[in-house]
């Protein structure tokens, strides 16, 4: 059964967790600077009940082939990470499926957000894939951006906003300091 | 005369206002962007005292050649923007004096910081020269990196932070958000 839901109760939120200097990953893919850890007194800490109450406004996540490949490797030691939520793999290839609430899509971008994502879902949560996050934004398909800003700077990696060509105006929803020194900038793309 | 300061008074001051994609000038070197305006209802507004206090806490200011003669140029229109204090300009290149508290400086960095800022001034402010930025956070001559986000993607432009090459720690020391939507990260660079 499709929901009907109006236009503005849908939302397609860009992830990214990034160096200050805009890497996402480093070239040897390694991630353990991800648990960089600072100590930011004036910061905020979410509670379990917080964190839970985040992840149940999403009803859909969107990501990359090698984000999914990523993420059913690390399952067989930790579990999968998006639960029962549907997950979206953008893909042209032929990927393993591992019972997991997982649908490929191969087609246009356009109509996968229209088609597929606005009649179905409130929140989808892009997280992961620099390439189809940027497609996304080019597309101007995303509404929301959000970095959070690991302290550290990298030096080399792999960059996320890697020449997008393209101005967008963006508007701040909001700015979160947490205690561990993570910096989570939350913006709306101005249409 | 020479004013003996302890170590821990020194402080080098990199800043940077850049957009959300991390560049600091748009391929034609246009700056119309910087004055892009947005509302953030929770954002703070600076007095003309908290600019005014701020400003006179910086004791030195060090820029780049490029820097120097695009403040040079808007000198004409707006006035001196570096007040009456001191300037110190990197560069190897012969530059105009036009009257101002200015010294030029060709040397080595290490130098430059330990025998020329150190034992006189107090709080430098590096204001201008991706190069120059790069060079002082790669010979961990930097204390603190300040970089203040205007809510734009440009797309494609100049890079600040490209590619130092090198891994950095970074301590969150303050997170601002403005009202007008610029939200400025200040990190303190871990020794």
């Amino acid at each position: 059964m499709l929901t009907t839901m109006g236009k503005d109760a849908f939302k397609l939120t860009i992830h990214m967790v990034s160096s200050l200097d805009g890497f996402i990953a480093k070239k040897d893919n390694s991630i353990s600077w991800f648990e960089t850890v600072d100590n930011y007194e004036k910061g905020v800490t979410l509670t379990e009940q917080d964190t839970a109450a985040f992840l149940k406004s999403i009803d859909c996540y969107l990501i990359g082939s090698q984000t999914y490949e990523h993420a059913l490797k690390l399952s067989k030691s930790y579990g999968w990470v998006y639960g029962d939520v549907p997950v979206i793999v953008l893909t042209h290839r032929d990927l393993p499926v591992d019972g997991h609430n997982v649908e490929f899509y191969s087609g246009d971008l356009h109509e996968l957000v229209s088609e597929r994502l606005k009649p179905n879902y409130q929140h989808v949560w892009m997280a992961g894939g620099a390439v189809l996050a940027k497609d996304l934004i080019r597309l101007r398909l995303a509404d929301e951006i959000r970095v959070s800003i690991i302290p550290i700077i990298l030096g080399e990696g792999k960059l996320f906003f890697d020449q997008i060509q393209q101005e967008q105006m963006l508007h701040v929803k909001n700015v979160t300091a947490y205690k561990n020194g993570i910096v989570e900038l939350h913006y709306e793309i101005r249409k």
